[in-house]
């Protein structure tokens, strides 16, 4: 077993990744009824389906690796969604309401970024062609997320941060 | 005062990333004494003295906000840093650690980019050049940082976790 700690050090995770994607799932119907922009809300939704189909990759990598899907509890994850609900409270009711939500996506998608980056190379030099694959799949569209987001609060929601309530 | 909610938008982030940069200063000595890759060692080292410097600059832009330079607990980062610090136990003695010690490093190094990357936007759409300028700088440097980490891990240390113990 040569590859052994490596593939647990993947296997770890994988289980937190898999933690981080279904707790996301959970939090974004939250922040698409808190955005007032109709955009905002859009790209909630969106990135909500996107997120389903990470999560089906996930479990085929879990496949793929001979293991059950399981997540395991990511403390890291847990406090950036943490971040973003303090946020979507104490400015309800602010113009900048929809700029804090874009910080706490972001947030969340650069958690994601670092994570499949690297499980997506740790796939790879263990030979784990097809898993490698899927992995480089959802670290794509993270990172189109991430820069629609950039579009967003570029485009419109950072100047009506600006306004008066 | 037009510009209040984003304004106190742009505090409480930066107090959070205050907070944030404050707490990794104190970690980052004892991942450098974790790693077993003199090269890492010295990536850490290296990221140590670029952190007092990015400490600093957050002061300058505190007191270019006109606000005292002080923290707010940022759940996420003490989220991220437990993982790491758990990952450092789970696989001391392994030769994964190295490839561990680099995931929790660039998942950090991402929380950073994510924060500067908004605060920098903020700046700009607040008429604040100069607290732009410096967040800036620092994005720049966590963006170098995150590639650099990348390097090693391609180089030799994710090879090097495929090895035997």
């Amino acid at each position: 077993m040569k590859t052994k700690t490596l593939e647990e050090l993947f296997h770890e995770t994988l289980k937190d990744i898999y933690y981080a994607e279904r707790k996301i799932l959970r939090a974004l119907p939250k922040m698409a009824r808190g955005a007032n922009s109709p955009d905002l809300k859009a790209a909630f939704q969106k990135h909500e389906e996107e997120t389903q189909m990470q999560v089906e990759r996930l479990q085929q990598v879990f496949e793929l690796l001979g293991k059950p899907a399981r997540g395991k509890t990511c403390p890291a994850i847990d406090g950036i969604i943490e971040e973003g609900e303090e946020a979507l409270q104490a400015f309800a009711n602010s113009p900048a309401l929809d700029a804090s939500l874009i910080a706490a996506a972001q947030a969340v998608e650069h958690y994601e970024i670092a994570r499949y980056g690297t499980l997506h190379r740790w796939a790879q030099v263990m030979g784990m062609k097809d898993a490698a694959k899927l992995l480089d799949q959802t670290l794509q569209e993270e990172g189109m997320t991430d820069e629609s987001l950039t579009q967003l609060a570029d485009g419109s929601i950072n100047q009506a941060a600006l306004q008066a309530a």
